[in-house]
């Protein structure tokens, strides 16, 4: 090691060797015009030294960082109560490790500083490529990644410009699927505690559900929240008061359906009977809840890992190719089937 | 930007600017022996390309990465199903952020795995500093960091052999109200059911759980599990099976508590009347669940955010300090005090 400790400048490795640091340089990027002896002495002083000089040097000659960046936008509240985003990044880690790629990540407010975290990234050479989520309508994000030449793919999708390819789940069968097992059981009013209407997940999930509830349903309502618990209780409440009223409820998350379904406790209402509950990710506690609640369960580690897969197929100089996860599954639980419990 | 939209190199900034590389990158490493009218070119060139330089010319001149590194090494099912370290790194994300800090993260299997990543990135040049999580008895990890010379803190702790600071939580005063609760409720018999007995955390909760039933109860039963569904599972029907049977649990996570509660009702009994529990870590699942969890309440995001702020004063020359965060809440639910139901 350097003094005190630290990794070794180029310059104490020039000074140890006693060539220049040019010189230096240059043999530790292999450039030609030193000679072979130099070359050694200078590639076994850095061993001696224990640096590992490939990194910085490779960046600064143009090759790759082995890194992934991860900008999550996020009021920090949901991104800690949510399973989703722990269970992307190990799922993407598990592939990520076998190529030895890190992954960088950084949590900010809004989608113009999340741009600028890439552009600085990008700029400063410190990522290969970005996985983007969350997508939202007239998203500047895309595009962004292809004025900065930034290779990336969208977890989730499809990018409705096509400019980027993605890896996507298929929202419209997942809504199809609940709608239909809510049908099977009777059910001919059902509501809809979306997300935030501004992302394309919930834009894809809305659509199918409309148009469910046009051909097979007798009516359909829909509130939007910010997926925070005390949207979702406002939700509840303004659900219960609703004419016709719902027999069951479609939760986005499972955020959403935990405080729905302690709203409906505290106003002494009963799920199934007064209220069907479906929840749109399946977490432990949906099993843990009482009564237990009917999920979507899709596997968020693999879909993390098939996301890391296509970034690092891009990068390796394949064609971008989008891909679609298999629909998730429907677990149908009490909350749905009070037979089930 | 480069051509094909990539980060232009050094040696294509020397060809647009007309001078040796050597020369651009002096220029850009603010070294003498360039006039200034071509260093002047040189930056001009570069910013007109789009290239910030800093980032790898300062690495590799020996400056800061701007980044801290966080190895999880884990059973990925149990990072999955924790709340805690999507927590942590959010909250060590609303410091770092703050000093355009990155946060590089890897999951790995072994400790052994875990070292030879600090090795690396270190070596590289790729972070300034890393957190350690998860100390356990005579964890090699505290050594090897003083050996390498990269900067870390535990979060957790206290290092026994005091070589690294620590933010760390008082488990023993955590461990000693939790039972104080339990003892005022009129239990007597109390059971543990533990993390690995390796994890120095879950020893000092082990000592301060010995200390307490000596001292003030009748008696104490300990199982230790891998923190999995299914071990929980089996130490609730070992738990039920001894003798004298235990009146209340205390359960080392969440994911414990839920798996115990679950294997308690299909066995049919009841909480708090057979069997009180309480989770050590409170989650949105332990409101949810029926009957609600006591739990502890600790700020997790907090210690995340005091742990980043310790090691970018660390980074900063600062002298080490450890320090302790606040005594978790008791949050008192009817799991153990039915009244509150």
């Amino acid at each position: 090691m350097g003094q005190n400790g630290k990794r070794p400048t180029l310059r104490e490795i020039a000074a140890r060797v006693g060539v220049s640091e040019t010189a230096a340089s240059f043999a530790l990027n292999g450039r030609p015009g030193i000679s072979e002896a130099t070359r050694k002495k200078v590639l076994d002083v850095v061993e001696e030294m224990g640096w590992r000089p490939s990194y910085a040097a490779r960046v600064l000659s143009g090759a790759r960082s082995r890194t992934i960046g991860l900008v999550l936008t996020q009021n920090t509240a949901t991104v800690d109560s949510e399973l989703f985003f722990i269970r992307l990044m190990t799922g993407m880690q598990t592939v990520l490790s076998r190529s030895q790629c890190g992954l960088l990540m950084q949590v900010v407010q809004t989608v113009e500083e999340e741009i600028e975290v890439y552009r600085t990234w990008h700029a400063e050479g410190r990522v290969d490529g970005v996985v983007l989520v969350d997508l939202r309508a007239d998203d500047p994000r895309p595009r962004a990644m292809v004025d900065l030449g930034l290779p990336a793919v969208l977890a989730g999708g499809p990018d409705p410009e096509g400019l980027l390819p993605s890896v996507s789940i298929d929202d419209a069968a997942a809504m199809t699927l609940v709608l239909q097992h809510l049908r099977e059981l009777g059910h001919r009013h059902v509501a809809y505690v979306s997300g935030p209407r501004d992302l394309l997940h919930v834009r894809r999930r809305l659509d199918a559900f409309d148009a469910v509830v046009a051909e097979q349903l007798d009516g359909g309502h829909v509130i939007s929240t910010d997926f925070t618990s005390e949207a979702a209780a406002a939700a509840t409440r303004e659900l219960l008061a609703h004419a016709p009223a719902p027999t069951a409820v479609v939760c986005d998350n499972e955020i959403v359906a935990v405080s729905l379904m302690l709203t409906l406790r505290s106003l002494g209402r009963h799920v199934p009977e007064d209220l069907a509950v479906v929840s749109w990710e399946d977490t432990p506690v949906c099993q843990a809840m009482h009564p237990p609640l009917t999920a979507l369960h899709r596997n968020t580690h693999e879909f993390g890992a098939d996301v890391a897969e296509q970034l690092l197929k891009i990068l390796a100089g394949e064609p971008p190719e989008s891909s679609q996860e298999q629909t998730p599954q429907l677990i149908v639980r009490a909350s749905t089937d009070s037979a089930r419990a």
